[in-house]
């Protein structure tokens, strides 16, 4: 993450997507000729020859057979809810809620986000199926396994041609997740990644907006269905990855085909997979962790006079929002997660408040930040020295953050997140709950009774 | 199309789709350290409380608005069959099967296949909706219309890239014919565009695989899909499509706005869809039409001594299959094309048998075609000569072959090629019936009968 590279890109585009939008919603009806309305049913009328012509063929039997899985809705649950939906849906709506607050989790080396679309994907198939929750772990694994190494084999340049990297290998770990869960042989397997891989989702163009989720979500869901369909027989090509015009080079001119194949099978990289602390960026994260620490030896907000921050350049331009507004603008500013952990000791979901944003305190804390960029600082460190009302000075380096690989959170900092993104949903008790069928995961004989605990 | 451009790609790239399908299905469950066991708990954990704790935020909401939309199922019929699915699968199959027979429509500037992806979206949405006729057809118009133009601005550099266009512009095509469809304003419009632009579809590798027709199904059900989360205040970037790290910038290095933007509203490009008398590749339909026009003139295939046949060069490059062993495999041939031709009178989905491929005098006929490669003859040309038994010599040149822009299929052509698809699956008098309500589509109040009256 967090790289500034330059595209090679046309930032003086015209707004294409606001005019055809005013276009499609506003043209009248009929605005055309007789000739282009004739067309248009021509093209109707072949359209629907083509479709009812083709219904009986093998591969009309093979989508149909594999939708058919899809029914009857109601079939697999919607976290924290009391819905549920049919089980591609499910894969989408869990997989957009679990990238929600963009406090999942994080394999560094490709900044790919690896559960959301490869769990989202597998617990909703596995409510269907009665899958055991041993063999939920195993295609968890692999999923992201698979995943991740395309991931490497493709970052960055396949990430800093714009690509959000979680969505487009995402399709690939949710399908052989998904694969691997329904049992499918080699054959199968490869048509599903095969299917997959002319699916790619995700622009980094939509960072801010709904749709990042989304990606995640729209991943589980297409891996998903190309495991469903190649289960039915539904053909892909066996080279759909690596062939010239498959899948790698198409969306990447970095394709270094040794980071898929090397050690496969022996090292997994779903072991250096880490989880976010804080519910924000994650170059903010060192200065957040500094913040709690001078909290923990007890210095005050009110005793505060002023904050030296040194950081890398990249963290002030990511991040050097000097007066949030609101809640999701706070995420953007390095001041206020400093006063968020000074305050709070912590930056979770609930402290990413408009009113907390807002708050008097709050806002002279952060004031009283003045942050430098320092280019021989990293970009995973942060130098904070306080100085108080009395003039003692107090000096915190930061050289890994908590959540980081050198410096990883422990199953009780897991579960203390766990507990506060949870408890206001479901409240503390089936959250305790949940938390304990999820350690127990390998020995559940399905997973239906877990996905009961986690309803609203 | 027809194009041969390189790609400079890596032909020499490992078998790595097979490589992980088989890691996929064979690695032993839990064939790794505790270590990497419990960090796939760990990854569980923290990606159940992140989706519990957003289940309530308004991208949840949104998103499950959508997806209740789907249901109950069945809602949406499958063209040719007796059932119902969800809409967005019924978009998906019929997507699907209108492409399977590569006999739809093309719009041959940017070889975009626009029917498949806007109609199987507009189509499953207007049977839940009860939209009428008039409004389904004008949001075909405007939803080709969309798909196209961005065709236009990025061929043949996206093309050539290796992505199948029309499932990587389809879902653009689709979405905004959905929008349409339900009415959204400008703000939303642009959020369905934003949502689908995040989706492109399709890879030319998987051409002669059912997921070259998945293809233009996939494009259908992602444009519905981002239709809907739109609709219910989904939001995406309001430069989805034209920002550096956005969709044209991301999958074509070919940005010419003008394209989109030109006359928009005035010229249509429905206007230049054009439609296949022939079921299999573009190139050979010069050949077959030739071979009519001989049967048309009385050449008996049985008198026929040598037919001498001069093409394009990539005519044979693409078609040059000789001694084709099944249906499939029949279509990539212009040799047997032109028996095709030459007995049948017509070469539909039904002269494509592994049967007729394998019959006698069909063999015997196209053992005698001569095709000798010409590049002073234009791609969309042929030249045959008929050298018959008793001396006699027959000459034939089409400059534009039946189905081209120049000689386009008549309203006539297009009633008998519907008949001869839809006759097999739902009879004659049905397939009639059916013949009448598209052309009645503008008039009907809503499109249910029509759907009605596709099933089998």
């Amino acid at each position: 993450m967090a790289r500034n590279t330059q595209v090679a890109a046309d930032a003086a585009a015209p707004p294409i997507t606001q005019i055809l939008a005013r276009y499609v919603a506003t043209h009248p009806s009929k605005g055309w000729s007789d000739a282009v309305d004739h067309e248009g049913l021509r093209t109707f009328l072949n359209w629907v020859g083509c479709a009812v012509g083709a219904a009986r063929h093998e591969a009309a039997r093979a989508a149909l057979a594999a939708v058919r899985m899809l029914e009857p809705a109601p079939q697999s649950t919607i976290l924290g809810t009391s819905e549920k939906v049919d089980m591609a849906s499910a894969a989408l709506v869990n997989g957009i809620t679990s990238h929600t607050f963009d406090f999942d989790d994080t394999h560094l080396r490709t900044v790919i986000h690896p559960a959301g679309p490869v769990a989202s994907a597998l617990l909703a198939l596995a409510e269907v199926t009665g899958a055991s929750g041993r063999a939920l772990l195993d295609a968890l694994v692999i999923g992201v396994d698979v995943e991740c190494r395309i991931g490497n084999m493709m970052y960055p340049d396949h990430y800093d041609r714009g690509w959000h990297i979680t969505g487009s290998t995402g399709v690939l770990g949710a399908a052989a997740a998904c694969a691997r869960l329904l049992g499918l042989d080699e054959r199968h397997t490869a048509w599903a990644l095969g299917i997959a891989a002319s699916q790619p989702i995700g622009m980094r163009e939509q960072f801010g907006t709904m749709t990042k989720p989304f990606h995640p979500g729209a991943a589980a869901r297409a891996g998903l269905t190309s495991a469903l369909l190649a289960k039915h027989g539904f053909t892909a090509s066996a080279k759909a990855l690596e062939a010239p015009r498959g899948y790698a080079q198409v969306v990447s001119t970095k394709c270094d085909w040794s980071e898929v194949t090397g050690e496969l099978g022996e090292r997994f990289e779903i072991s250096f997979n880490t989880y976010k602390p804080f519910a924000c960026g994650i170059v903010i994260h060192p200065t957040i962790d500094a913040a709690t620490r001078l909290r923990a030896e007890g210095v005050q907000p009110a005793d505060v006079e002023r904050v030296e921050l040194r950081v890398h350049p990249l963290v002030l331009e990511l991040t050097g929002r000097k007066e949030p507004q609101d809640g999701l603008q706070g995420k953007f500013s390095v001041y206020q997660g400093f006063a968020l952990g000074l305050v709070f000791g912590r930056a979770g979901e609930s402290e990413y408040t408009d009113a907390i944003v807002r708050r008097e305190d709050i806002v002279a804390l952060r004031r009283k930040v003045q942050a430098s960029a320092d280019a021989a600082i990293d970009e995973a460190a942060a130098d904070v020295t306080v100085r108080l009302r009395d003039g003692t000075r107090k000096h915190v380096f930061v050289e890994h953050a908590i959540g980081s690989l050198a410096r990883p959170m422990s199953d009780a900092d897991l579960e203390a997140k766990f507990h506060a993104l949870a408890e206001p949903v479901i409240g503390a008790k089936r959250a305790q709950a949940l938390v304990e069928s999820c350690w127990n995961l390998a020995r559940a004989g399905d997973v239906r009774a877990l996905c009961e605990g986690a309803r609203a």
